[in-house]
């Protein structure tokens, strides 16, 4: 089904982009969990657009409204459901993107997917937009994971080709990735950072957007997580990492660089920690085996391209009649949405971890 | 569900590498397709182990039994089964992996899942020759999907750094897939081919193993196929090949190299080709848009680890007693895997475009 | 999952009865289906509380707000999500039941599922409120089915053993069936209405309630829908119907009756009427053959037990201390659900038959 | 999908009665549990055919060879795949069916459902002998359950309006349950069971054939169980037992009964047992509340038709040409099919409650 995910707990996400909202129901999450609706809201803060430079100048409040499921700030076994209300919408800006499809965009194949009915304003059901909600189910998830020792956080590895560090697989600690979220923009190394600011801020002049690369960390998952074959720790978080718009890559571990090296480079030997607790020194592995956890950091990288929606005019085409015409296409958009989509990785992860989590017998 | 797979089409995979038999159940498939068999028998060939130099020295007939599902060599809306025997196994081969996990395989987190009463031959459920009836499975719906007019097809790209030609994702016609198809050694350059071959047997001659990169392109997929958000191409196909053993990665169109290049270059402008269909004349966006085919060759590569099971010694434990050990590995093991997997992937890939062209209402 | 049903389409219901508000998602609607949204709340309507002497005064708009998936009235191709807000809520009438489960009702199994953590106010999600979704959703699939030549109807058959004239199973138009829909006591013969109102009236004049049952008819169904085994119209109406709150048993055709007559009487023959379609005389199979349409009306009966909730004093414990007490209801209720039943049923089989018309390929 | 079940653990059902075999995939059992095949056979022979004067005089060994999912005869964590060949097969006293559809068969809208290609011989995918495998995996299920304190029993409660006693939804023990399932012909008042046997003894010299109800009883669920609305014990009981052909009615504790009592009567007062259990005094509601399970025994009632397949000449029709005709069925068939369905039921209960006690967090 589109826009739904998960055996355990099922997220069902509605809404376009400018509808009159924009949602998502959350069915199966246990009974009594606490959840803090501030920390919620911080969370999707995170995503939320119009608070930097680099960012869409499109302002919204973003909170979200929880119609059921909680009593008494606790999960109580109903499903749970939050809506976010769209206001701030200029359809106007989009009236040409009925006609004229947007290059790297939904627009083509959805106009001929619904034969012309797509609700094409602002991309409609395939717009970022509809991450908001996937950001409140992650924050809600996060809790309960939080709750049993599971830690995610994720940050920018890579903007236009400016590196952050990557994280340390073997020795990656929760107070390193809590710094991290704390962070106006998501990176271990502000010098970085800056550099990739400044790299946005250069596509942006020039009417043009970067696209990155965003590196996930998940701790704390207990030895044995994840359904074999199609159902596996990476089947999952690729099934819904992609769901987040513009990844066009997803791996594990060493991930590509793991076809160039030997086996005997990649292995990664086990050993006894300190700790009782069997291990790996390395971690090409990225914390997976057979699709299952191995105790070890999960470590996943998604690759984002850069925002489609551009300044400078683009070919594209009259739907209708065939006929070649330039397009320009107005409105706000991010030069880079690398930063907002940081959250939206943990997000999805945390979504897909709880329903493998509570999938144990 | 741990082994199966699809929403119109279930797959079903079971056995384990030393138990009775292997086999999958197709649920689903319309009734009234033709199935060839010889052509599936040929297609699991391309994946048998034993015929080649580089390849496991463990023969199997790995010949299909078809218990259900077709009359008169026809699909009859029954669910299709297909049993595969296991013979030729040398369960004494794998006694010291009951207790010391081999590292990059799947038996320590196995055996702390299943508490110790996972089947540990030949790794199980885990090992790579549960592939043998997801190549059936593929093999089936390819006939399907090639009398719509889709076509699937794969090559080595990479092994050990060499590389082959990419697939030229603009131009690229059926009758290069299938050239690809019918050679031993599945590129498009021989002597790429033969530089990998080499490779693969100096890895052997170390004790060691190479890994390398699969690249897959479908042909002929209409406009509009794949389902929003969490059930687009990129999160299926993505689903499914990292079902296969050993894959660590996988990206669409540019791929992870979409994160450094800016949106004028990326972005694909539209027009209108001599036929009267919408074209792009680049495939950065690899035949996807938002999910959804966008009309043009959909492209996607994955990445394989080298083959864990190496003759070199390596660093384990022996679970119970938690005594670090040096493990050497005996059996028998492809220095390579990737060659095998090129028509894993296809099948993979069938199995998933059929699901989502039969979703299309 | 708890609260989704379907795969073609998915809905998945949300809310409590005491909740800021309730509502459903629909998704996997195909796109371009126009929907009449006065026609959708006359739907629910008919279900609506407090317009007959015989149902509970709590009055409710019950007016559904769309938030998504439709786009200048006619389904996007986006996800559906209609909300309900719950006003005149009166959570103080329902204080008690925290601690004392009343008999018949979920309180005491949810209680012991949730941990004490369920929201008991007025039933929770448990309440036979959260059928007003399920009417919403099943008024936007009826006018889709209408569209495609399906028309469903039910009528209360029996209440307080007074019984309405059964559906003719042979003859059955879709002209009777509307007409019965109009009634605001939907049954065939009136003067069996007037005595059931008159035998709910006594009822409730007791401090007590009756129950009854509902007879369903879907009309134009092709032949051979439904999957067969578990997948089938019966498999599937059932699963669905047994989500509406007191039903007890459901069947199909002869039903029960069937079980004691001989196969000579209950084999339904074939011939081939004027219109050269093929039919059968009698309809003791209820328009179903292996879980397949056969082109004869579908014939479905749901029995419902009376309402739980009575004036009369009952027994019933304290859940903490297990001390056995007298539990006196307050609140407001039905002395008989089954009027307001009828447009749930009808409700629950269009989604149902709706998600098994778009399973076919 | 048509002929899977469940979402812990899923069953996936395949074969037509005479293709080379029919068979079942279990996918999602929890390691570690030891399966007793002998018992497993000796379930499967209860409902096995040729060992009574009443039943179909075909002989088949019926006995299941396990592929997979077993090691040293424990669950191992995968799939568990049985398989029992056809033979006794003779197809050829099948021939007239693929045109002239039988009544009260699934014959004709398979015809047209499947457009043909439908596997006609002895009913294909739809016949009875499916029930051997569902035997197969409920005999397996019962198993676990049995091991978690959870026995289910079933018996004939009538044949041709001659009655059994009623399961004491109240009192009844496992030991009641073993008795029954002990005899050759499951019913407890054996004096009834005489008069049964000879009613189906006169329909048979008449050429006919009689059906009958079929009362399941499953005791020792723990309170709580089951998913709310769509989910609950009596929507997952329907689902799976309407997939035992001929079944046409589904009812729980008191079922269409309770349609006729007031509520003062029917609801269950709660009070403490000696043993410090909240139990109910009645059990009209059949030990499910909200489709959760409330502690008390679980009572369902199942209708079964009569055999379709009757010696008696019958109006029918050649589907290609729609001529009518006379159709005189030859072949084997059983007068009465319910004796042979009681394993059944207990079977199909067998694996919808392991699905959902395995659901449970």
């Amino acid at each position: 089904m589109s826009s739904s995910f998960g055996e355990q707990i099922k997220i069902s996400i509605f809404g376009q982009s400018h509808s009159e909202g924009i949602g998502v129901v959350i069915d199966g999450l246990p009974a009594g969990e606490k959840i803090d609706m501030e920390a919620v809201r911080q969370f999707m803060q995170r995503r939320a657009p119009g608070k930097q430079a680099f960012a869409t100048a499109r302002k919204e409040g973003d909170d979200p409204e929880v119609l059921s499921g909680l009593f008494e700030d606790m999960t109580c076994g109903a499903p749970l459901c939050a809506v976010i209300r769209n206001t701030n919408t200029r359809s106007q800006d989009y009236n040409q993107l009925k006609e004229i499809p947007r290059p790297a965009h939904a627009d083509y194949p959805a106009m001929v997917r619904h034969r012309g009915f797509q609700d094409h304003r602002g991309g409609g059901h395939f717009s970022g937009r509809l991450t908001a909600p996937l950001c409140f189910a992650g924050a809600v998830c996060s809790q309960i994971l939080k709750r049993r020792g599971i830690d995610i956080g994720a940050h920018i590895l890579e903007i236009a080709d400016v590196k952050d560090e990557a994280v340390d697989g073997v020795n990656v600690t929760p107070e390193e990735l809590l710094k991290v979220k704390q962070k106006d923009f998501p990176v271990m190394d502000d010098r970085a950072g800056q550099k990739m600011i400044e790299a946005i801020a250069a596509a942006k002049a020039d009417g043009d957007s970067v696209g990155g690369i965003v590196e996930l960390c998940i701790l704390g998952l207990p030895v044995g997580i994840g359904e074999p074959m199609f159902g596996g720790i990476e089947n999952k978080l690729a099934q819904i990492v992609f769901g987040i718009p513009a990844v066009k890559g997803v791996e594990f571990g060493l991930g590509f660089e793991a076809a160039r090296v030997r086996g005997s480079e990649n292995n990664d030997g086990f050993y006894c920690g300190d700790d009782g607790k069997i291990k790996t020194r390395t971690n090409n592995h990225g914390g997976i085996l057979g699709g299952m956890s191995s105790g070890m950091p999960v470590i996943m990288r998604a690759a984002f391209k850069p925002t489609p929606s551009i300044a400078k005019e683009q070919d594209s085409i009259a739907a209708a009649t065939k006929e070649e015409t330039r397009l320009r296409i107005t409105g706000r958009h991010d030069p880079c949405i690398v930063p907002r989509a940081v959250p939206c990785v943990e997000a999805a992860a945390a979504v897909a971890i709880l329903d493998l989590i509570l999938l144990e017998k």
